[in-house]
């Protein structure tokens, strides 16, 4: 492995711009190759078969890079295809769910742990039985909450609607009494100041992304594979994508928190 | 042409059912193949070239299939994709786009036209281009409602923040004053109740989908090729699919108003 060697982030689409952007700001020196599948987003709604699949192409193309760690940033992929399909490539490969999971896990007081995500993500029960691995005294509450995905993409998030549904998806949250919320999907911390004014200030939103960043970080500190830091000289950060649609550096930009210069479009199907 | 052939007919996903189920009713002793492509649904935020490659493979298995006759059953694919795409194929291609305009100019009596669907058919202007040649005196209104497919599909539909979000994009509708709206998306016959709500009775609200079935009709009695309607004997009708997520099944009977008794899965990458 090479210390100078890009890292690599894939996600079903832009969702995964949350966690690149947690990246850019822990390890500024590094490179970075993002790949968002937007030509096949969502994968929440498909098959596990489907998504095995996918997720092969998505992390065939980022080992063409000559990549020195993946990060899956789909929490659907991280879910249901990872452990199938990690045991092919030749390179650490860290999905989201086991870094949100272990501090959920640490962190909450009551033992009540809630988690949220896409119907995919939620059906594979994946969040549940990480933590209860990590202690089974833990009890964890799942729910789905497949309109929150495209609430975001569509910036709909002012609307007393965007409220309304995320009052009744968290309802089952409250009722029961969780001190932790497990935000299962990427796309969620934009919608992080809705869900904390309906859980309150005394539910801790934990944001797997951002704890998928951070456990990038330190694995890199762990092998010594950090790329040495140069004042003012930041890594280079390239973006591809399965295909380009309407609106998409509009979207981009908001996950990011600023505008993409250029993106290059792949076809993921060779791969 | 064989007149016993089937007639395909194919959707980006499960919306073009709510058009089989008018054909079913129509024309009921014909044999009917329905692809579904539930595993690259939906195409309506995907870019052009994207949407008339995946346009062109479910023509060419629909072509395997022998049928007489294609409806295009997706608002998408008929915008942007089928004028491009149907030299290539040596069969009669409907589209969902001209029966609904050509309906919606022949019942306005004030000249307001107004007309929803997905971003793609809405940028696509097809509607529009389509009544302003038959009629340039005409005015259309034309407006995304890209949250609709996902309420319909979540079954979200009793909920006030359905009648909330229905409410903000139907606004530019009221203040223009239409008389006839076209609902330009398979999904959204699913909810005229909230939309008609919305609209008040004065406007008569134009199902793409039905109309369409119409056509289909009609073009087979032009050219007598409906097969003849033998007592109790329905035709055949099979589905075929991209992929078959969870909830499948739950979701395209709500759209074909009864159970499916088999779906068949096809790799619609391989045409």
């Amino acid at each position: 492995m090479n210390i100078n060697s890009p890292i690599g982030i894939f996600d079903s689409g832009v969702g995964g711009l949350t966690v690149a952007r947690e990246l850019f700001s822990l390890l500024p020196s590094e490179d970075i190759i993002y790949f968002g599948d937007v030509g096949r987003t969502p994968y929440g709604g498909r098959s596990e078969n489907i998504i095995k699949q996918f997720t092969r192409q998505d992390i065939s193309f980022l080992m063409e890079k000559k990549v020195k760690l993946i990060i899956c940033a789909c929490n659907t992929s991280s879910a249901v295809a990872i452990e199938d399909v990690k045991d092919r490539f030749d390179v650490e490969i860290i999905g989201v769910i086991k870094p949100g999971a272990t501090v959920a896990a640490d962190k909450t007081k009551n033992g009540m742990i809630g988690v949220i995500g896409t119907r995919a993500t939620i059906n594979s029960d994946a969040y549940a039985k990480t933590i209860k691995r990590i202690d089974p005294k833990l009890n964890v509450i799942s729910h789905p909450c497949p309109l929150f995905v495209p609430l975001v993409e569509e910036n709909y998030l002012e609307n007393e609607a965007a409220k309304i549904i995320a009052g009744n998806y968290l309802q089952v949250m409250k009722d029961a009494g969780i001190d932790t919320l497990v935000l299962g999907c990427t796309h969620y911390p934009l919608m992080k100041d809705i869900i904390s004014q309906i859980m309150g200030d005394s539910v801790r939103l934990i944001d797997s992304g951002e704890e998928t960043a951070k456990a990038a970080q330190h694995y890199l500190y762990s092998i010594t594979a950090v790329k040495e830091f140069v004042e003012k000289s930041k890594g280079e950060r390239k973006f591809y994508v399965s295909d380009v649609p309407h609106q998409f550096s509009g979207i981009a930009s908001r996950f990011l928190g600023h505008n993409i210069d250029s993106i290059e479009q792949v076809d993921i199907t060779k791969y």
